[in-house]
């Protein structure tokens, strides 16, 4: 019995244990995954094809020695022609050519997979989470076909090159886990409630493993994904969350031994005065985030509404095929998007001295530090400033189409990019400016005595948080992964001024972040527990039946007849009725679900003898003296009845309502007045009064 | 009055702004304070006595050149004797007998600072704090009084060398401030609920100053001190935190740029084999806290039931004087805590070669790279070791006895010190297990090719967070608040595995964190949201009246005269009654507040015409039939009832009423049957029902 507790007690430790162990494990083997077959694009290894480019070079012994050096490695180019190895035509268009080619299969797999086995598994998830973890059940949306197909289409879609990224998909991917595990314990599986805590648990983890960030897992999960979270669930997401990393690790499928992905080495300090730029930068990032929620929006209405929704598999081909003929040109947009951002979050150093953004006129500084920061922008950089620029506008533009289309597709990364490139611009400007005027008083502390001014690279890291807060409006959750993403601890204060002025001019424009813009288009019963109620309509404007309905249906505790109670369930379609106490004094008694109603009334007809249509139903606890001697058998059925409904008075605030439906997550109350009952107000009658109040339109939500 | 809506809208993060303004200013105060006293304990600066140490040292020039090159400060051997500069016993005890004095000179005036002004400025504050932002009023608690007394005689009993940090009576500054700038906006200051908003943003601002860390702060405010904390606050609390840290920075008390306090440099990766001793440490630690908190409250309920309690300025006088006598001739508790624990979570570098815990054997690695870790141990350690472990012995019993005198004091640096402590000490037995046995298998992933083996300096860290979280039981926010402390982010899932073990193993002995034991000891009415009620009671085995008690007294809402009124509220102290339709049909109309009933029968009495005792007074909506036609007027007080009381009915299981007074933060309900009322339930009976299920004395808990 003891052993019985403890076990009790440590099922739901155990439960997110293994739960970490799953999505640390599918993410090392999405992650492996994806890098083989991104790299299949540009070529193969010769003699073991299922390594990628890395582990190919690195089994030939050679890969530190830079990128020609490898000939087990061999790329298209090399294989199906024997052209030159240098800048000739021909091996540019054969290059370009089977770029696209890999793209187009690799696209259309993804979105032939999704489409037959499991359409659930595409776009983010995190909008669908939500959702659920709010109380909504979508059957089947965290089942085992979706996990298998969205983890594989995952590596096909980023190795297709669209624009997106693998984090959202991730924590979808972690939370099939969730719920497939909670079924090996009842305690979880069986209740709903339960299994939520798991649920949350779960996408901490799928955020732990995107980013290496069990921390900002946690408070993503907590400040994003989910709708309720006592500390418990906050412990055992830090567990599940710290479990999965601790496995990613030991896969290790980047090669590195750092958990972090973008690791940042650099140290400067930051000044009081940059403030400036990183506000703008952060105002920047929020706009862009307001203007692609709004466009993005629009795009999937259009999607849903027209007939572009009926040719799926035709729109994933061409938004493929204009990504992979416009990005291959431009090396920064051909590059993985997480390369790109990996990129630009970095100084240049000693070893850049081809790299074009660190192309400095004065290469003198190369001795004196590692850092090239301070000297004259050369050629170099005015072409890759231009390059940076096109890769902005192109990723901006082709990620608006291509979150929503039916593959899985995260938002994280692309977001991500388009603000690293722009922080990285802005910082490059700033740098300039600062190097030109660099007696002019206001520029006076940046820079330091060996040369350098300003870091572009933190001006990219910057920016790719400002770009993300201004799109999803994380505050707290995005800064601790940012953080964990680069290390960059000291920092600290610039970012959380970027994030917080994004999340600020963002909802300036557009109050919703693109989860919560989703679950709204898409008609989710979400109760959002962040907009605050402030209306002084009562409970009694709210409720049904309105005055000129006809009266609720309810039952009364024992007059009904069985015959009585048929046919209230062939007429009347609500999910449960209030038991009264008589028509004539309408005391709420209790509450009966119609599942359990017609289970019982059919489980009394079929198996009780001598039960007719004319039976009296009982609610009582004792038999009350309606029973005819020598009548038909009574139905007793109290043991169906809910003794506890919550009920409130028709004079309670609409505000007051709302905040119960939130905490306690409410399906329904009943409405009483002086102990009578009046009415009843479901989750559906909330959503659509508030929809009403804000003057949309209130027969977009969805129910199941 | 658009204006006025956006000032609406704007004034809670208006106040968060001040708050964080005022919590920063205070911090940095405090901050310089500190260091002046606890200097003025060993010298002063001769020419400018305001200035401390570093700055006198820094004014002259000469600070850069070590500890005998100033020569503006005078240590208070040089000022009353002409000794000579080196070792003499008579320059010793001169030092001893001047540390001693002024350690019982500020321990004296803190005290009786706080007994005369404040007499709620002692303490930590924290576990007062989370039970008002749980809804209990403490009035004064938050004062302007306790802000300025308490900030005083913070750094009094900082400098007076007790053992106790200023960290937690920082949190209660903050809520000071938080309290006092939420009057100057009325939507904040009239309403205690929005008043909690501001408190829990204030007491992250907190945090943020004592550790300069504004994201631990935030999760602290959400793990440990809030009751209620929803996105919004989060978002404030986010912007709190931050406008604090940045003031904090602005003063930059330390005179360094860095935010972090004990900042560490080291880079050494860590090894899968280490987690054993982690473990190990975060055991110890778990033990350390849960031992430490029943000794204490062991000793604070002796305190408050013995004789002892009467002699509160004694027992300060008593701890002062056993601290400095004791701590004065080791060197490791001579020194101010917060260096002590910086000193063991640095490495040993080539500055250090005086220091006796980096007293190597193989002084050569010197030159081979920055660390000395990889050699054999010397004199130096065997001999820092018996002062360390010494050092740990007392300072983990002394500060038993000090947290619960009469002072400010925190118990988050103490604790740190003593797993600091700790750390390093089995840190070093690792390091020299490694370097002995360096090709046992085992062993053989941790040395790396320059002779370093294993990194004490990272146990000391990790010893830290065990202790910390053994003792508060904190989580989430203990790894964040660490990493923000020293940077090393590339330590996290050691520290979550540690943080995960203390905490496991703090719980097996004892359940509470100290905070929430104290919160017991003090009888205060906390409802705490991290246990799970699993008993199976309903609401008819709680409420009021029971069985054999009198009748509830009610009120009818349209036969009740105002003598009856009067009587009732003569005979009765309940803080509010139900009104119902009549005594024979006891139907729930609403509920009246005793407050707003004597006010509003006065005033009837005072003001209005003819209102006699026998007056009916009516709470309908209009006047029925029992009006009489030439009776004395009737009193109409539909006005001040309640018509949206909470109800449940008597067969509401206990765990769902529970979690609605926790959700909704209710101070009673209603019980009906059938409509019907039947009784009440208080929060003070809900209370008293978890302590009698838990056998223990329902009768400690305080109202107010």
């Amino acid at each position: 019995d003891k052993i019985k507790g403890a076990y009790d007690a440590g099922s739901g430790w155990l439960c997110v244990f293994l739960v970490g162990i799953a999505a640390g494990t599918f993410a090392g083997i999405i992650d492996i995954g994806t890098t083989w077959m991104s790299d299949l694009r540009n070529g193969i290894c010769l003699e073991e094809f299922w390594f990628n480019r890395e582990q190919c070079c690195w089994a030939a012994n050679s890969s530190t020695d830079g990128d020609e050096a490898c000939d087990r490695w061999r790329t298209w180019a090399e294989l199906f022609g024997d052209f030159a190895p240098n800048y000739n035509p021909g091996v540019y268009i054969l290059t370009y050519i089977m770029y696209v080619i890999w793209s187009m299969v690799f696209a259309t797999l993804a979105v032939m997979l999704v489409r037959v086995f499991a359409p659930y598994a595409c776009g983010s998830g995190i909008p669908e989470i939500k959702t659920i973890l709010s109380g909504f059940i979508i059957r089947g949306y965290l089942g085992k076909w979706t996990l298998i197909i969205k983890s594989v289409c995952m590596m096909l879609a980023v190795s297709a090159g669209l624009s997106l990224g693998k984090e959202g998909p991730l924590v979808h991917v972690a939370s099939c886990c969730g719920n497939i595990f909670s079924y090996m314990f009842p305690k979880y599986g069986k209740n709903e409630a339960k299994k939520r805590e798991i649920l949350s648990a779960a996408s901490a983890a799928g955020v732990s493993v995107a980013f290496g960030a069990p921390i900002g897992g946690v408070l993503f999960s907590l400040e994003e994904v989910s709708y309720y979270f006592p500390l418990k669930t906050l412990w055992r997401s830090f567990f599940c969350a710290l479990v999965a990393a601790f496995v990613l690790r030991s896969i290790n499928p980047f090669g590195n031994d750092h958990l972090v992905m973008f690791y940042v080495e650099y140290n400067t300090p930051w000044h009081i005065v940059e403030l400036i730029p990183f506000i703008l930068i952060g105002a920047l990032g929020g706009l862009f985030g307001a203007l692609f929620v709004k466009a993005n929006v629009w795009w999937c209405r259009k999607r849903k509404t027209t007939k572009l929704g009926q040719w799926p598999i035709t729109e994933v081909l061409v938004v493929t095929l204009v990504t992979a003929v416009f990005a291959f040109p431009n090396k920064y947009t051909r590059m993985n998007t997480s390369e790109l951002i990996r990129m630009l979050v970095q100084q240049c150093g000693v070893e850049d001295f081809n790299n074009d953004l660190c192309d400095y006129t004065d290469q003198s500084v190369l001795n004196v530090s590692d850092n090239l920061g301070g000297a004259v922008a050369g050629a170099g950089i005015t072409r890759a400033l231009w390059m940076l620029a096109l890769a902005l506008v192109f990723k901006a533009i082709i990620t608006i189409f291509t979150f929503g289309i039916k593959v899985p597709a995260g938002l994280f990364i692309p977001s991500m990019a388009v603000g690293a490139i722009m922080g990285r611009i802005i910082g490059i400007g700033m740098e300039q400016l600062a190097v030109r005027w660099r007696d002019a008083p206001i520029f006076s502390d940046l820079c330091t005595v060996n040369g350098q001014c300003v870091n572009p690279a933190m001006y990219a890291m910057i920016g790719a948080a400002a770009a993300l807060g201004g799109v999803t409006r994380m505050t707290v959750s995005l800064v601790v992964i940012m953080f964990e993403l680069t290390g960059g601890l000291q920092y600290i204060v610039p970012l959380m001024v970027t994030v917080m002025t994004s999340k600020w001019v963002g909802d300036a424009f557009i109050k919703q972040g693109i989860y919560d813009a989703h679950i709204q288009l898409n008609g989710y019963p979400f109760l959002d527990s962040k907009l605050e109620f402030e209306h002084t309509t009562i409970a009694a404007d709210v409720m049904r039946p309105r005055r000129s309905d006809p009266p609720l249906s309810v039952i009364t505790q024992d007059t009904f007849t069985v015959d009585d109670v048929e046919t209230l369930l062939r007429e009347c379609d609500h999910n449960g009725f209030p038991v009264v106490v008589s028509n004539e004094s309408p005391y709420l008694v209790g509450f009966v679900n119609r599942k359990d109603l017609t289970l019982a009334i059919n489980n009394a007809i079929n198996t009780q003898d001598g039960v007719v249509a004319a039976s009296v139903v009982y609610f009582t606890q004792h038999y009350t003296e309606n029973v005819v001697v020598g009548g038909p058998p009574p139905v007793k059925l109290r043991k169906i009845l809910d003794l506890a409904p919550i009920t409130i008075t028709d004079q309670t605030p609409m505000e007051t309502v709302v905040d119960m439906y939130r905490k306690l997550g409410l399906r329904q109350t009943l409405v009483t007045h002086n102990g009578k009952l009046l009415g009843i107000i479901t989750k559906k009658d909330v959503l659509r009064h508030i929809l009403q109040l804000e003057n949309q339109d209130p027969a977009s939500i969805l129910f199941n």
